[in-house]
């Protein structure tokens, strides 16, 4: 099988965390995402040993947008691995499931002042993204009495091979500081002399997805010439280089994995060059993976509805999850494999488009794709679901959204529960006058 | 003003319903969406007048994927505007808002068992997507003992100059019966031996935001023909000729509007032609608008947070509402207008681009957009975001969404909550294995 993790039983039916796909959708119904806590856990190991084995203080900070159901945090927490958040709400994810402030970094282009004040509190590593979002800070610092551990977002401006939505690395992006300008160093000279704020990172995260080790050797210079330069023009050491995200995995059969053993020997072999060239001090190496320690742990499990044979063109399985439930197809043309969980010792030997339940032409999940013959009741998994899945889920046409459940060695257990319509009301509230 | 029911008052504020936004946002806080009671009632009338003063008996069925908040369902109610629905939550919203069976169109490419229980039950008219779909209400009309009323989805292969995505009457679509093939002749054929269905309708939809009539004339022409095949080849006389939605608005400034009039002319007057031709009866025209009666009654007020100057590219400006509130420009290239809400008095001398706080490229609410100078604290209105606005949001980054209020002659409702953290991790459970 294309991925490790899973496999087939006997009778056919696709295998995840030592339970039949096809158990799972009788018992929990459909749609339902499932997520394999072993891949999880060993996805995690296997980033930060390649990069602990390279770096004596390598920490890895799961992306908490990646996927942030509250089980999966807290698994990896469990694991030793920190949260990157972006939002009030991951952050109080984070908080909740017990991760101190030390081990959280909140990114962000547009933090709010609750969101500030509530990092500043617990002692989170702050990426500035503006000088305007700075003084905001230090002027929150200086009312709470305590001093906000900052770094600086830069944009190293590193193109990097992924879709034009998830590449954030050019200058032209929207976030961070520009490098090449010089602003980027102006914004450490700034903070340098500020009071209340302390100068501990720098940050970049030039994309997603990325399934070529170079970019991240480009991202790596870049970073390091600009923390000697911090030194040597505003005397500042950096002690924490946050290199964020990124790593790709291979969605298609046929694309070619980058390890995260590649990965860290590009950046670390890449970082130790300059820091000998200029004679820096080692930093703390921070990575940010999402993408990667998630994405191929789950699948999106779905129950075909309809068939249709069309005469000219491509003929048409339905299943009951769609862009609701999984919008990275029709919003990055992302390609996910899917599979018949129930058929898996049959040929191949048909191609379908495969449609989810919605009114619109871009609810499909995958476009000429090779199965077996399926039929009404079939039941169809959809692969490497686990981050940017559920995550950016939404209600479209009032369905509400799957449940999700956490497999382990044959155990299972509900990880979120699945919406009821009064789910989707229960904030809705009808003025008096329409009564 | 392009909208002519938005204006501004004395101070520069921009007003809808009769309230200033920058009292709304104040009071609600942001990201906020706003709508406009009398303009949705307005745009309804001027829809169904324009069908019905052509027409005996016309039928509007609003489209609820469109904006399936209980206030706005139950105001169009209040208009005696039917539900067209696509899912059993809003099938559940139109029962509990007091739409009556016979009011209520459900339509769909994967209809479930519940679904079309519920349907069935409540006598709503099913449009049937497919052949299976058939068998499957055949057999559950004779288990709950009332016959279902159907028809079927055609495909009449009418190219709708609009985005793929929304574009669903080609042949290759997901949806429906392909007509050319004589598929859908054989659907009705079929249907008329069953037992348990009574064949009612038939129905179309070419696509969404459709700003030239043609189209609708073409539509028009191929329904009544085959209903005019259908009275002929299996001898049964069609009642009602659902034409589906699909009417645009002008999203931008110099965009130019198809009026209902128009549409109706066109759709009216080809039917109208053609059941002379073919010596038909005259059938119930149902019309299934989404778009036209909500989107300009909608905006989506965002707190500016930052600005940010780029040397060699368009500047920054970042709100706190982006593609988890509004995924229209990221998914579809969506242009919405954007104004400064708190500065209508002042010359769009600027050029921005407008983000959203999340940390994607794909993040924006609009690019190149001629705005005044703007800072921090200033408030932006997204505009025409009522239709496929809210209803497509999702939580993306772990970011609540977004209230809604509704507004009517300076009266304000919040008509949906504003979203909490809780509200996000309400339904997630970790195991006990993990705590
Ligand atoms: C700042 C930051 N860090 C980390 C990530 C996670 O990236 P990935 O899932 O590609 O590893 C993202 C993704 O958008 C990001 O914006
Ligand atoms: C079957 C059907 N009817 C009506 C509509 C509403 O269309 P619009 O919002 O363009 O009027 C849609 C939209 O997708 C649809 O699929």
């Amino acid at each position: 099988m294309f991925k490790p993790h899973l496999n087939a039983n006997e009778e056919g039916h696709l295998v995840i965390g030592g339970v039949s796909a096809v158990d799972l959708a009788e018992r929990f119904g459909t749609p339902l995402y499932v997520m394999d806590e072993q891949r999880i856990r060993e996805n995690y190991q296997r980033f930060y040993q390649a990069f602990s084995k390279r770096w004596d203080n390598a920490r890895v900070w799961y992306a908490y947008k990646a996927n942030s159901n509250m089980a999966i945090c807290k698994l990896l927490w469990d694991e030793g691995c920190g949260a990157e958040v972006s939002s009030i709400c991951e952050l109080k994810i984070a908080l909740k499931i017990g991760v101190p402030g030390e081990d959280i970094i909140f990114n962000g282009n547009y933090k709010t002042v609750p969101e500030l004040e509530l990092a500043i509190k617990n002692g989170a590593l702050i990426n500035v993204d503006n000088l305007q979002e700075l003084k905001v800070i230090n002027d929150l610092s200086e009312k709470i009495g305590k001093e906000a551990r900052i770094g600086f977002r830069v944009n190293p401006d590193v193109k990097a091979p992924t879709h034009p939505h998830i590449a954030t690395g050019l200058r032209e992006s929207k976030f961070g500081f520009d490098v090449e300008s010089g602003k980027a160093l102006e914004a450490y000279q700034i903070a340098s002399e500020m009071e209340r704020v302390k100068v501990e990172a720098i940050h970049s995260h030039i994309g997603s997805q990325i399934l070529d080790p170079k970019p991240f050797g480009e991202q790596a210079e870049k970073m390091m010439n600009l923390v000697a330069q911090i030194r040597d023009e505003v005397g500042v050491e950096i002690g924490i280089v946050d290199m964020g995200g990124g790593l790709g995995i291979p969605y298609k059969p046929d694309e070619e994995a980058l390890s995260p053993d590649d990965m860290a020997e590009e950046t670390t072999s890449t970082m130790k060059k300059i820091i000998q060239e200029k004679d820096l001090s080692k930093p703390t190496l921070v990575l940010e993976p999402g993408r990667s320690i998630v994405a191929d742990a789950g699948m999106l499990l779905g129950r075909v509805g309809y068939t249709k044979e069309r005469e000219k063109t491509t003929d048409w399985v339905a299943i009951d999850a769609g862009m609701n439930a999984l919008i990275r197809p029709v919003l990055y043309d992302a390609y996910h494999h899917i599979l018949a969980a129930n058929k898996m010792n049959e040929k191949t030997s048909e191609t379908y488009n495969v449609a989810g339940p919605l009114c619109e032409s871009g609810d499909y999940l995958g476009k000429e794709r090779k199965l077996p013959k399926v039929e009404r009741g079939d039941l169809l998994a959809v692969l490497d679901v686990g981050a940017y899945g559920l995550a950016m889920s939404s209600q479209h046409t009032a369905q509400p959204r799957p449940a999700m459940v956490l497999v382990n060695s044959g155990d299972v257990e509900i990880v979120r529960r699945r919406e009821e319509c009064k789910d989707l009301t229960r904030l809705d509230k009808v003025p008096e006058w329409l009564e």
